[in-house]
């Protein structure tokens, strides 16, 4: 699925583009959070920088058979990037923001395991999705805003080999995924990791895990619940409340066990704080679910 | 140094109880956050709980030599759990409190490496110390309460082999701990982890690191910027600030570089969400150091 097949936002009314059937695998390319419009050092964000829109993400895709109320399964197979990538500052950005005088971009190159930012930082790659989300009811939400319909979580945990499940709110979900990070840090504080083009291959399946009604990743080794809001602390207490119950259903234990556990091993962690809403998520070990 | 000598507030006016050399070690017998009034499930939190007062720490222990401007070093060498824990729930208490209705108590054994909550979950152990801090200039500041004089810091990596810096502000220091958990995830989100009672082992020592201005531990594998305020975001706006300022210092970077650089690797997540001020911790990988 080629990267010219963009949306801005994900919204019930669009069409897909592609439709699968459910245990289909693609390979999807997508573009980098700028659209592609900054490549080199010599463009940086600002008023000027003329793009139809941040954080575009690749579809929609269709998925035969699925109905609000179904889960969606998407797992990532493979991330395959660009050879190279850009961080960006800009005045008023990112949590810092008002320290930043001058916009700046960083161009850095893309190795195998390694990026070398600055020419000097030879950092570990660590490729993650950023956007990845379905259509809500209602109105559209652009693709820089997260929410129970996934979008811009910015979750460094959505990366190869983990599996992400979404609430299905229309007919199809109309799956849309991009704004590939070759690294970022949890908080992603300055607002970009290292943006970069990529093709993303993942496997598209219906989930019969119940009691899904926000974003959640599975990985080899945890479980996350992912939550936004306006603050961190109204994200962070709806995140335990969905994680608590997770913990109620899973293990059959009570309210008040489930809060407890929490406390003693579900990580609190931030995603991001720099987006329009910001993201939390519940990090629970999967090792609870064999005892 | 035994568990009767507690306070209850961190305050520039104490009398030391003792009183080290630089470089010295000592062993510091703890008393739980309940000042050892909950040992048994049919005890519970409420205002029926007679105690002198929450998180209590040992001390205050005086430096010889320490004063205004120097930079405290506690390594802290092994910590010696006491055979039980307790980790407790009451109305209001927590991040979910307005859904607890009832006040619980869990007594957990605790052996070598395993936890055993609920009779059923063998939770691997993690030590910590919860308080750790020296005396601020000004009003007393009570332990329940973090800042940048450490306190009730809550932070998961201030274990066996960290090493925790602290800024001086009063002559010898004063330093206190106390507050040991077994186990604790980020967040602590009902509000305890499994308190116990504890024997702590510590070298105090002063540092000639520069720029320390509030809480910072290295572990074995990275540097954390800790800061509390009253909301998450706040905090981590001063912590992010703090960081950048770490790297330039010890990088010789520009504040621009840092701060993206900061976005790269510098993990931000939530040390606790649930005492007086919230307290978040910037994470730095230690290779960045040798680049």
């Amino acid at each position: 699925m080629t990267r010219d097949k963009l949306i801005y936002a994900f919204s019930e009314t669009a069409s897909p583009v592609v439709t699968v059937d459910p245990g289909e695998s693609l390979c999807i390319e997508t573009e980098d959070c700028f659209s592609g419009a900054i490549r080199d050092e010599s463009r940086v964000v600002g008023p000027h920088l003329d793009i139809p829109g941040f954080n575009p993400a690749t579809g929609p895709i269709g998925v035969r058979g699925a109905r609000p109320g179904d889960v969606l399964c998407v797992s990532i197979e493979s991330i395959s990037l660009d050879r190279q990538g850009v961080t960006t500052l800009a005045p008023g950005f990112g949590v810092l923001g008002e320290q930043v005088m001058e916009a700046t971009t960083r161009v850095t190159a893309l190795g195998r395991s390694r990026a070398s930012f600055l020419g000097r930082f030879r950092l570990p790659i660590r490729k993650m999705v950023g956007v990845i989300g379905v259509a809500p009811v209602g109105p559209p939400i652009d693709c820089a805003t997260p929410g129970n319909h996934g979008g811009n979580l910015d979750t460094a945990a959505i990366g190869e080999g983990s599996r992400v499940f979404l609430p299905i709110f229309v007919r199809e979900g109309l799956l849309a995924l991009g704004d590939v990070h070759a690294a970022m840090a949890d908080g992603e504080i300055c607002g970009t990791g290292i943006e970069t083009r990529a093709e993303v291959t993942v496997t598209i399946s219906l989930s019969d895990e119940e009691g899904i009604t926000c974003p959640m990743v599975e990985t080899d080794d945890a479980w996350l619940v992912i939550q936004s809001d306006t603050t961190v602390e109204a994200a962070a207490r709806r995140a335990a409340s969905a994680a608590a119950s997770f913990l109620q259903r899973r293990l059959r234990i009570s309210f008040a066990d489930a809060y407890m556990l929490l406390s003693l091993v579900g990580d609190h962690r931030v995603s991001q704080l720099v987006n329009p809403l910001v993201t939390v998520h519940v990090r629970i070990p999967r090792y609870v679910f064999s005892m």
